[in-house]
């Protein structure tokens, strides 16, 4: 069976100050075909089409926090569903303060969403079941930031085994479902047929966690531990770590630490400082630490892998 | 001497819908290299940036109304100007209501900015002069939309004559400014010498107004009368003028048919409905009926020019 896909497309790895061909945080996430979005800083309409993505498939938009880099393009991007006629319900999951500032707008402009939004005010609280669809749930972080910040823990749900093609006319359909549940195969002869002869393991759990904007957070790694692949904000080099505490984000090096004692299949970096013309330095700096490094970048498109090491 | 400078740039063109290259509206006004933001859609800052304009000049920003594509871009714009070490006052002019949004969404962030924000709440009332400095005068024009709306006519402060340089040797420094302003000069031997033997005309005082978001609205005409560029949304062709009439925009003919009775100088078109994929077909509607008429375009640069015809 082809693996499904789980698979992160970063839109935007700038800091607070668009330059240098950076824009603000935005990421989508798709999970067997339905697509979340993480952060929605301006522009992110524009970048999703960009990508080539129909953001009329979103379904669910996380909002770490209130900082502008990470949620102005949010007005704009519900505006356009409700232009193009969306009818089918958006979920939007973020501060409370959030449904405030949604509100308001809307008010302000006489509109009234053609499509149903539903808003969920999200604790500060790790390890907090947020929500869960058939494809994902979707756990919190009590990240560590100058106003509240969340991070999420995206996870597959577990999986159904898989039925050995050469096996399949030893089941009877209706016995289908209880057979990929585990069941072993009880046939009308008396017969009794191991599960185990007759499915094979369940694809993966695959998980992806999401930290940003973020100080250096230790008290993260117990829920960030093993994940597939991290990311991680890398505002700073190790040069800056003055800075990097005074503004509640972290260095390259931080990240990487984090990285490292939770065991992470794949570490990302983003959310660079406009003062980096090139983030090599922060990856350098990184892999230093934790080999299994890379930077995103606008557009880039990256799988998430089960784990292939331990 | 040389013209100084009255210059418009258009950044985004496009309608409520961003799509086909279109971005939401946006307008730099540079008058003698004082520069004036005129609405501010999502990406403002972004456009700018592409233009090459340093958006830190900008002293003024106008906002007409509180659709999101005409004022999604201000609070990216604000912050980057923070982030940037801006210490010099901007002045912000548009409905009262932008004053709570701007408000809300810099506490949810916790933001307090290094520079003073003055916010001036318009009327909405043609004819008011909402401002003047030493450049220009701006005065108000109730459009017609589904929220208050209200349109600028920007006018250059009435000049000074110009010495004749040929002339110069015969005014004493402490006599120029008064000649300037139109005085006789008194020779110490007692002989007048009329002012318009030592002066030339003042350059021209010219006008732009503009004129978006509004249905057709005759009631403007004696606002915008020989303005020498009119800026008017045209979101629609006459096919479509029950769609224009019922979502409060206007066709290409009846923004022509406006400059036509206001008797304009030139006319700019602009904030085009994402169905059209080319704008020349709103241009030859228009031009049909006002023949100095021209389409907008992202990065359009149009100078002002005085009246040459009557």
């Amino acid at each position: 069976m082809a693996t499904r896909r789980f698979e992160l497309t970063t839109l935007g790895t700038g800091a607070a100050l668009p330059a240098r061909g950076r824009f603000p945080t935005a990421q989508l996430l798709n999970v067997h075909e339905a697509l979340y979005l993480v952060d929605c800083g301006e522009g992110t309409q524009e970048r999703l089409r960009v990508a080539g993505v129909n953001f009329m498939r979103i379904g669910h938009i996380f909002i770490s926090h209130l900082h502008g880099d990470h949620y102005l393009g949010l007005m704009g991007l519900l505006s356009s569903m409700h232009l193009l006629g969306r009818k089918n319900a958006l979920h939007v999951h973020g501060p409370a303060e959030l449904k405030q500032v949604i509100d308001l707008q809307m008010q302000v402009s006489g509109t009234y969403l053609r499509y149903p939004l539903h808003f969920q005010a999200l604790p500060h609280k790790s390890g907090v079941l947020a929500m869960e669809d058939e494809h994902i749930t979707v756990r919190l972080l009590a990240l560590k930031h100058r106003v509240p910040c969340t991070g999420f823990v995206f996870r597959e749900r577990s999986a159904p085994r898989h039925l050995r093609k050469d096996k399949l006319n030893l089941i009877p359909h209706f016995r289908r479902d209880a057979v990929k549940n585990g069941e072993d195969l009880r046939l009308e002869n008396g017969t009794v047929i191991a599960n185990v002869e007759l499915t094979t393991d369940p694809s993966p759990q695959r998980s992806y966690a999401y930290c940003s904007d973020t100080a250096y957070e230790p008290a993260l790694v117990p829920h960030v531990r093993d994940v597939d692949l991290l990311y991680h904000e890398a505002t700073f080099t190790e040069s800056l770590v003055k800075r990097a505490q005074e503004t509640m984000h972290s260095t390259a090096f931080q990240a990487a630490t984090l990285a490292r004692d939770a065991n992470v299949g794949h570490l990302l970096l983003g959310h660079f400082s406009s003062r980096y013309k090139s983030a090599d330095e922060l990856l350098h700096e990184a892999v230093a630490v934790f080999p299994r490094t890379s930077l995103s970048y606008e557009g880039g498109v990256f799988p998430v892998h089960e784990r292939t090491t331990v």
